[in-house]
């Protein structure tokens, strides 16, 4: 099967808002036989690093040709710049603020720029809707990518979790609705550790957390585990229960890998 | 680019909700060609004043020949009537409370009453799915709209503001998932004042916000300001922060509008 | 009209997850040409027994030759099995663990197995994705069922009320984003009971609640009431308010139908 590209938005505007809809509604006008594929919307308020993982995680499942759509853009209106970035048969559009940093490597960027692919008139509070919108769609169907603006040096950004003698100091980036807590450690990152110490432990709020376990079902019920989860990175669970709860963490907080007791 | 109408779905059913899942089976059978956009489900519980803005808001946004389906709907199953409503190419259907009041300005309307287009069990309790999403489907796939229903005198309904002799009386009317709040108070409205008196202020709970800023990042980090938002309406947002907790209050407060310090 | 068949997506992920939004990726590059329908996201957490109403009460509403996913599945990565059911010219997945009990009547049931169908890589947390999302595209595209797996014999499952000498005894299965309490108490059994004794009357929680009423508004404001429902289910509400708020339960209470007073 050789599927066609399609245009995915990943937002913090919460599921059901109709800051999604009026998006949709441009790319119904401009792209109408693009399919729109919603890929989050419940990423935390201006949560930059969440965003960034989810789109790290998400963008090569989706057809080459396709073009991601991300806003999380709490500098809104100041003067960060807005991004295009080609990589390997994909496209991105957002704020020069993080989001797009997984993707940037070995990638081609360019300044958002080209007036006239924007809304008539663009607001001062809703960029996603009245530049990142039309531009996608733009890209969706087949424009010229080079004529979205001048090339552009991205900010660098370093999400990366500190590597340390024997262990790892990292952050939870996610909690979803059940409670899990996504860390911005690697899984393969955990593994090594505990391939060179034995066994390793997490530390994350009021709690120490056994690890490295396959799956939920591993540990008794109302257990909590650590695990390498769907998204690759190391996460953090109770089994038919929720982590966040137990531990009273959560996006934002201190994870500390650390061998387990020897 | 002519890009084909699409059903819209506006509701306060709450994201995720299987009476939206069961509305979209019926455009599925009975509009299959057609794209169906999630307008918003996520306003309040019975809120006709905060549906109406969003749907005065959004409909000019979406292809010619749309159809916009609007399920705000507290007094379903009671006698008030449903409508059908055509303006500018567009169709609207929705329950006559005030809901369709934004298009209804030199627009023809019909109630909806013919029972061949509606499920053939009609529930009680959800119109929404019974008749008008199949009422839509019907309209979005070229049946002769004047065989909806016989024409209709559309209930009033006032929903603006209050003009005050030198400030504006209003309300929030949607607080979205940020803590922005949305007042009826329109944007030319406001601007219209601070010529008039040079500068303005917004009284809201337990504040006084000071106004009209451009963007967020027009003042620091933590506080509040009055702008004209995305929607063209007077806005109050915390720069990355909930304006709604700042302020204590949520969609229904009252809002003044007043000359800033002299 | 004769619509294709859908891809319909029934979770407890919750909406706006990015657990829907990589099921959707899958569906994109497996199955482009086929329309696909978030059925919901809000079952609660585990909620096996909401998930198989919700699913109970919506698969005949779509055309034949729709596929249902269900992916609530607390016991991911243990030994139960996954299923692939055909009935009525309709295909289902999801977990052997109750979720589609209300399909299995005379359905023909196979188990999971084909490694091929499946992702290239199954994580151990996320069998939505890896192999209910793929699994399903391929049995909408025209793949030969038979070759899903092997003949499987599902666990049974019984998830209705207990009829009692004179009333009813069930429990709350969903409430909805109004606070109205769904029960698993079928709506013809009330009826039923009605026929027999007169009149019925429901307790729950710190309430006994008066029925049954055809809709909200056969009640004042703020008083609740027992109705069957959109889905043909009991269910109780508050005329412009939230039953669960009022009588203080929510998913999993007891409810007990019972003869009117006499």
């Amino acid at each position: 099967v050789t599927a066609p590209g399609v245009l995915t938005l990943l937002t913090d505007f919460g599921p059901g808002s109709v800051y999604v809809g009026q998006m949709h509604a441009t790319f119904a006008c401009l792209a109408p036989d693009v399919r729109v594929v919603d890929l989050a919307h419940d990423v935390p308020f201006g949560g930059v690093e969440a965003a960034a993982y989810v789109l790290a995680r998400s963008w090569r499942r989706f057809p080459p040709g396709s073009v991601h759509v991300v806003v999380v853009d709490p500098g809104v209106g100041s003067d960060r710049d807005l991004l295009a970035v080609r990589r390997d048969g994909h496209a991105f559009v957002g704020p020069d603020n993080g989001v797009l940093a997984p993707v940037l490597d070995g990638a081609l960027a360019r300044r958002v720029e080209n007036r006239g692919w924007m809304a008539e008139q663009v607001s001062d509070t809703f960029h996603g809707r009245d530049v990142l919108a039309p531009v996608a769609a733009r890209l969706a169907t087949g424009a010229d990518w080079t004529h979205v603006g001048p090339p552009a040096e991205p900010t660098p950004s370093d999400l990366g979790p500190v590597v340390l003698e024997d262990g790892v100091e990292g952050r939870v980036i996610l909690e979803d609705r059940f409670g899990n807590l996504v860390t911005n450690i690697p899984g393969a990152l955990a593994e090594d550790v505990r391939r060179r110490t034995g066994s390793i432990r997490v530390r994350a709020g009021r709690g120490v957390v056994p690890g490295l376990f396959r799956t939920f079902s591993d540990v008794p019920d109302g257990e909590p585990l650590a695990y390498v989860g769907s998204g690759e990175n190391l996460e953090i669970a109770v089994h038919r229960g929720s982590a966040a709860a137990l531990l009273g963490v959560g996006a934002g907080a201190s994870v500390l890998l650390e061998p387990g007791r020897r």
